[in-house]
């Protein structure tokens, strides 16, 4: 664990001490209820459609979330990169997949890990492809990432002669195995159209399986994005989904439509350091290197970098009245109150901050305090 | 140190090696010849004006940079959380002063940490002052916050029973000590009026000074910020200075006209995992957790969350041809890419990025490497 547990009370007595009295510096609290629920839906959805949830891991980052993932029937999970899926290896998973554009420059280390852990890779270049056929000296599958709109990463469904030579290269090796095709529709965190943009991509995915069943009859298609698994309740012929960020949802995935903020699972419990009465503000031990400096816009025009709860003995309440970070630095948040926030506050009280985007929040804190007092893990500088 | 170590090669030969040899996944790299020209330029400018220098070590986090520092004559430094104060103790300090409204929370470790360094402390209010008072068992300066126009946080000069009570409240203690008037001139940061705001600045604290000099013949006064103190030749009776980034700059601080890019120490080397050159994109393996989420505006009105340099044994250049990160998500970054750098790159090359905003790539990576391919430390997670 990290030198972080010296945010904590070094000797909790949970019969006598709420979580909150361990909290003297930001800290991130996990409601482990919420995030089973959360977990629990998706794999029930999932699952009764017949299909396989393989959620990216990239927002919890934790061996022990993952033993909670594991009791709702999750077998495999997906890292973004090669430190995350190490981090995540030896505790039992089916098959960790990086779903990453493979670099390159980390073949040895993809070696020392396949060598130990059932690993997938994603490939989106016939250099890449190359590479990997040329230096595996243990067995990696790999998805062929595709680009069906959202236009950051992936091979276009058009580009014919470029998947065939990426077959043609990993046919030279006999470690390196297709595994089936890949598609992030990022474009979903738009906002517009998650209908029609999954649609394009389950087709996009169905007419690559049809064409090269034939020759990998074993080939999955996979498709993974928050907005599009929360939001629909059918993918066609797709075999597998991805989602991440539902493990925990977070305010910009309420904007979206994905989740209420009764879904969040984890808050930023900040200390109070000032307040502005005149203003209406309320200054923060909570900024940027906390947050992460991810952002919405209020219906008002105005920022928002976080949504304020109030924190109990027993978790969190979403006040009627709403309150919100209104500017971060990288030490301070700046919150604009609402007059009940601010005739309940003092100086050194806690307050409650959900996030905008769970993911980053959680790969800045690098672990989380849950509501009986306990450190759960995260990944962080692994991660990196 | 962290584990992030496995990033680098174990066993690195330095006369036969270059640092680049070291680097297959994303790694703050430092020059650290820049770093100290940009440490000795301000050192001999706030000496030859015969005030102190307090840098401000949020940016750099090290205790070996430290160590580069007090060869130019830097005795104190400052932190903005009391684990970065922590973290550098016990390494010859003179004093470190904590640049944030103190938290009441975190009195007991204050105390703690207070019995091995000499600290100070800032304070914005009377309930502060009163629990410091209350529950300091060590000797703690204070320093108080003036709130000259930023509109973060301090006391403003008008609020004059204010600060009275406060200077009552540290009377009861016998080891809360008055240090002095703090002006942290954040609006520089929007790049107007940099002289206006710091002649306000110093007015500001040289009437508090004249004020209450008769009654505390020790106050000092500070004033810090990185566009004002590199921008400008003079501080009035200021005492001392407490800039941060100075010590690696940045792009923001380019475009504020504090330095050039030359100036810049620290880059980001990224691997390159895909090339679309009918787009004109390189995809990099360098995301927001990697450089963080700080953007620029490019003149037409694209975003720039970091611009390309090209790597070499002995540092980086800056090209002639325009290229920079345009878009980022958790871990990829896609550059709008030069022809000239489209015709020379290939999948698996690394590349340079220059930070938008250094402290927070720093905070985010919590670690450098150096041109020799040393290891230099950085605080990280115990700066949350």
């Amino acid at each position: 664990m990290k030198t972080k547990d010296s945010f904590y009370i070094r000797f909790f007595n949970p019969f006598t001490m709420s979580y909150l009295d361990q909290i003297a510096s930001p800290t991130l609290v996990i409601d482990e209820k919420i995030t089973r629920a959360n977990l629990e839906k998706m794999a029930d959805k999932v699952q009764a459609l017949g299909k396989k949830l393989v959620p990216h891991w990239k927002t919890a980052q934790s061996r022990i979330i993952g033993t909670w993932a594991k009791e709702y029937g999750i077998k495999e999970v997906t890292a973004s990169s090669i430190s995350m899926a190490e981090y995540l290896s030896g505790q039992g998973w089916e098959c960790i997949h990086i779903a990453f554009p493979f670099n390159i420059r980390e073949i040895p280390r993809l070696n020392r890990l396949a060598a130990q852990q059932r690993i997938s890779v994603q490939v989106v270049n016939v250099a890449t492809a190359g590479a990997l056929a040329e230096e595996l000296t243990e067995t990696v599958e790999f998805f062929v990432e595709l680009d069906a709109g959202y236009g950051r990463t992936g091979i276009q469904p058009t580009e014919k002669a470029e998947l065939e030579e990426i077959f043609n290269q990993a046919s030279r090796s006999k470690f390196l195995k297709f595994k089936g095709f890949y598609i992030h529709p990022g474009q979903t965190y738009h906002g517009k159209e998650v209908d029609k943009i999954h649609q394009e991509s389950q087709e996009a995915l169905a007419q690559m399986k049809a064409k090269y069943l034939h020759r990998y009859p074993n080939l999955v298609t996979r498709l993974g994005d928050t907005p599009g698994c929360a939001l629909r309740e059918e993918f066609g012929e797709v075999d597998e989904l991805g989602p991440g960020n539902f493990v925990f949802f977070d305010l910009m995935q309420v904007q979206l439509g994905s989740c209420t903020k009764k879904d969040i699972a984890v808050c930023l419990a900040v200390p109070v350091v000032d307040i502005r009465r005149d203003r209406k503000e309320i200054l923060i031990h909570g900024g940027g290197i906390h947050l992460a400096k991810d952002v919405l816009i209020n219906e008002d025009g105005s920022k928002n970098f976080g949504a304020v709860v109030l924190l109990h003995d027993k978790g969190w309440t979403i006040p009627s009245h709403s309150s919100f970070v209104k500017s971060i630095s990288q030490e301070h948040g700046i919150i604009q109150a609402s007059e009940e926030l601010l005739a309940s506050i003092q100086v050194g009280d806690l307050l409650g901050i959900l996030p905008v985007h769970s993911c980053m929040t959680a790969d800045c804190m690098g672990g989380y305090l849950s509501l009986d007092g306990q450190r759960i893990d995260h990944a962080e500088g692994l991660s990196k």
